[in-house]
């Protein structure tokens, strides 16, 4: 939104229009992972999409305690703080650690936006993704890490080639997923020793 | 997906990711609407997205008979098809009744991808939202047709100037509005006649 563009009176919709508007900045922000079959990066909303569909899609397989609406919901927020924080790689560890405090601030500028009591659900949701403790926060998170996964799996490994990742790195980050889900990690894992036998990942 | 790409064995999950895969291809479907303050055209995907998240901000005005669980679900789902069919202007109105079969035939091979119960489910939803009668398919096209509305009261008419829409075409497509939130319909209104007398509209 340029910033010269006036706020347009939508009654006591008005705050809500402002932040629809504020968040389509999420369609600029470059994510590693190219779409399939093209040079072009997939950027974190149509990332968001996919993994809010993926969600749906998995809800079958997901563990019986799992609200896979909330999850649903978390997948659509989960990364609009990157509008003031920009998107880090899972694998550097120390930039997202670094990146952490900037997270918080922007997910309160942000979902601040909105009037109450949407700003303080907002903010609970996205607080509960990043803590990933409950069931919902767990599921959502394997499927946050399994999705650029299977991409680069289909994709010759583009975004482990291009950033120099190696195996292990892509076993100690994501192991998690066995412990959630045993079935989806044992197939995962095979196709993981195979890329890395391909040389897609070091 | 490259076509040359072997399927990979996730077991039970396999079609999931054959699905999740194949619908990446969302990523690529041009819409007519920019990206507010860039010159590049959004995509079905990430539209997908914006429409969800305004699904869940827009809540608190909805009728109250409207499951927006229900909406944020169709809102991912709804422009699937586009991957055989492509988008279709909302103002276009032979091309969209043109395109119809093949986004009924669309919708059968994508959601088709799935196993059961998910594939009949992912259609069921579909068809309501096109056929447009539940409360929650009324709320959903309520969002859709907003949304691309008011990115444009944010960015110099720039779908409407590229595409020599007229005033009495928005309003003839998006007055139903008024009828299930009347509100909005008013702002809207107003800011439509606006967009006229600065000559966003013709």
């Amino acid at each position: 939104m340029s910033e010269a563009s006036p706020t347009l009176n939508f009654g006591t919709m008005t705050e809500v229009f402002q932040f629809l508007m504020e968040i389509d900045k999420l369609k600029s922000v470059q994510r590693r992972t190219k779409v399939l079959g093209t040079q072009r990066q997939e950027n974190s909303a149509e990332h968001s999409w996919h993994f809010a569909v993926a969600a749906m899609t998995l809800a079958p397989y997901a563990p019986k305690d799992v609200d896979i609406q909330k999850v649903i919901r978390m997948a659509l927020l989960h990364d609009i703080v990157e509008i003031d924080a920009g998107d880090v790689l899972v694998y550097d560890l120390a930039a997202r650690a670094a990146v952490h405090d900037q997270e918080v601030l922007a997910a309160k500028r942000l979902f601040g936006m909105l009037p109450a009591p949407l700003n303080q659900q907002f903010l609970d949701l996205w607080n509960e993704y990043e803590e990933g403790e409950t069931p919902e926060a767990c599921f959502a998170l394997v499927i946050d890490r399994i999705l650029p996964v299977v991409m680069n799996l289909n994709n010759q490994g583009q975004s482990w080639v291009e950033n120099n990742i190696r195996l292990e790195q892509v076993l100690a980050r994501n192991a998690f997923i066995g412990d959630i889900n045993p079935e989806l990690w044992q197939h995962v894992r095979g196709h993981l020793d195979n890329a890395h036998a391909q040389g897609w990942l070091k």
